[in-house]
């Protein structure tokens, strides 16, 4: 039972996906019975490194959509437009869509699944977070007996392949960026990376999958890397901590008619080196799943990259592919595999959540100044976990403090009445710690 | 639409499943429509720490197959009879059924599998491997457009508690498993764990499913931690190793008929410490999958526990359960959530297969010995990576050798002209090394 596919776009991707469905021997039987039909290119002279059937490379994607032969529509173009009219269209003409775009899925996820689910089709975005890293499926179909209490992750690979240099080497942030981007680690626009959009993109898929509701990418607080001193990697490492950008959903209890309120962020945060997520180095990805009863479950490996983005469309393929087979004409969605959204999930302000801190004060070099600033956090209610004087320079000390978890909103008065401080210069670094 | 689920046994697992099946609020709504009909156990009377629906307790387990109420039948007794039979008598009444019993599935697998083939049912199993880890239907379901290369894991919990202590404190074997039992970590007979054959099932599995073939359970070479001496633990952390039990489960090519040749085994191997499975410690387990264009994925978590167990258990159920809503009455099977078997798997000897060796040789303490030892490597083609002196006592000296990668038949073959040596004592240890 051969099952048609058409590919929208043929990058490196593309190019991975198209190299799995025409090379299936030594993989599962199921890859033999994916025909590739239609594959919509830009340039259609362009040489690519994979050899596709003859007469199905086409610059129209519509005669990729449109394609009656065509039964599974891949997109791996990228992109806001045209990739979101595209998709919709697959859908309304009653074709399953395989999707690595995570642009798209957090701003227009909720109008995509609603199409979807009105015409019955699958969604499908394993690709869209974490690369080959089974995740979005693990989420979906093996977890669901569990209340989620957190979701917490490394997601993006250019800034972990940075912060894993500034760890290991000591080299600044700018210097290390340059090197990624000469590598072809980091983009030449490295906005959407060091940011930390790409990994709000992410948190907010991962988020909407394990509460089950939509989340407001746009209300997702996002701190990235680009501000980050190399002073305060070194520093952390010698307190016992490493500095990673986390991607994190946190359950933070329910409103009066039952949806969820959660806390959805992503920073540059102090993880103790004992912690599941702090060696995870390089472009490599993890992501972590506490919930009960399950306790920690982590899924780890390659970020990004052509083959394993490909492994994780193709993945999703097959699950279409499965679940056609037993599927009657008017049989409506796995509910797993589609993931339906079930309750409302409200973000809380910052102000509410609670945490560890790091902070690193710029003082002046005198007697008493560390009992001061202690006493600041005392008189704020911030009990200290350790405050530690590093060497400064022409009559300047840095001290740094790790909090215990306490409220954002007392930290935030502490820190008003520290800057207050004559002695004090500059509260020249705060990170979330956990 | 609600579906009547059975439970044979409510040990620890069993009652961790009838925990989330009564208390459904926050988990997937699926949860709500899973209704627990039937639980069959030994003692009626005595106390449990879930409540049960009325009338739900039996203590006739075919009261529970037997009941047309009962679709799906959740096996958690243990053992190898009668859960067989039952396992099969569900099958044949046309039930699916969820088990987590890995020493049924690794030994009468191809039984089971042919029996719910034929009457079209599922058999799913993902708490048999990794506890609360998912891993068996990430292998099913996200990873079938690979090549897999390999699969290690470690993926027996008491061991790995028992290896992690004698690496944190210099501790010894029999001491290590004596707080291990008093914790309740190890069984009061822990020979299933300790020699390796609880490991050996769960590689059976996941050979089984990553090459799509039944695996003889009997063949897979099996070594313990139960003969490992403390100082080889404290030597390989040394040479920058720890020691992990790990089972693994590798491709070596294929035989002229397309069937897979597997090297399946479990040793206590040595890893370097920047290894993905290096920081697994404690009770937890982690399976790590290799394969092309997927490269390196790992799972990580709980390998054992009543909750995370109930929730592989239950997320089957709900696999199941969602199928079923989409499944018309004749459909078939979803190839990838069944896993049929699709091709030949045949086990190659030892000797046949390369890898890294450590090697820790009893001498006397003359000057020259290094220089015959390394000469008999030699002169066998094997090349060595560390040869170190280490303090022995008397006059004796201990000799650790760590080779680059070599065929295991000519490795025994220096061993041979090694022990032949007067100034050599004892072949004192011998691990695998990655």
């Amino acid at each position: 039972m051969t099952i048609g596919v058409g590919l929208l776009g043929l990058g490196t991707v593309g190019a991975g996906v198209a190299s799995i469905l025409t090379n299936p021997q030594g993989r599962h039987p199921m890859v033999a019975d994916l025909a590739l039909r239609r594959v919509a290119v830009r340039d259609p002279q362009r040489s690519r490194p994979v050899s596709l059937p003859p007469g199905s490379l086409v610059t129209d994607p519509l005669l990729v959509v449109d394609d009656p032969a065509v039964e599974i529509v891949v997109e791996v173009m990228g992109g806001l437009e045209p990739a979101r009219t595209l998709i919709l269209r697959a859908i309304s003409a009653g074709k399953s869509v395989v999707t690595a775009n995570k642009a798209v899925i957090a701003r227009h996820g909720e109008e995509i699944a609603a199409a979807a689910a009105e015409r019955g089709v699958y969604v499908l975005i394993e690709a869209a977070v974490g690369g080959g890293i089974p995740i979005i499926e693990p989420l979906k179909q093996s977890l669901g007996g569990n209340r989620i209490r957190r979701v917490s992750g490394i997601i993006n690979g250019t800034t972990n392949y940075i912060l894993s240099r500034m760890a290991d080497d000591g080299a600044g942030y700018g210097e290390v960026l340059a090197e990624a981007q000469a590598l072809g680690y980091a983009e030449a626009d490295p906005a959407a990376d060091v940011e930390g959009g790409d990994a709000a993109d992410k948190i907010a898929i991962l988020a909407g999958l394990a509460y089950g509701g939509t989340i407001s990418r746009a209300s997702i607080a996002t701190e990235g890397i680009d501000r980050l001193d190399a002073r305060d990697v070194a520093y952390a490492a010698k307190l016992g901590f490493v500095v990673k950008l986390l991607a994190v959903a946190e359950h933070m209890g329910d409103d009066a008619e039952g949806g969820a309120l959660l806390d959805v962020r992503v920073n540059p945060t102090l993880l103790p080196k004992p912690h599941p997520l702090a060696g995870v180095n390089g472009v490599n990805n993890a992501i972590l799943v506490e919930g009960d009863p399950v306790g920690q479950v982590m899924f780890y490996g390659p970020g990004a990259g052509a083959g394993p983005t490909a492994s994780a469309v193709v993945a999703d393929i097959l699950n279409i592919a499965g679940i056609h087979r037993v599927s009657g004409p008017q049989a409506g969605l796995d509910p797993l595999l589609a993931a339906s959204r079930w309750r409302r999930c409200s973000l809380v302000g910052s102000a509410h959540t609670s945490h560890r801190n790091y902070v690193r004060l710029r003082t002046l070099d005198e007697a008493g100044v560390i009992g001061k600033i202690g006493t600041c956090f005392g008189d704020a209610g911030v009990s200290i976990q350790s405050i530690v004087q590093f060497a400064g320079h022409a009559g300047a000390a840095e001290i740094v403090t790790i909090t215990h978890e306490v409220l954002e909103a007392r930290f935030r008065a502490a820190l008003d009445a520290i800057e207050a401080l004559p002695e004090v210069q500059a509260v020249a670094a705060c990170l979330r710690t956990l």
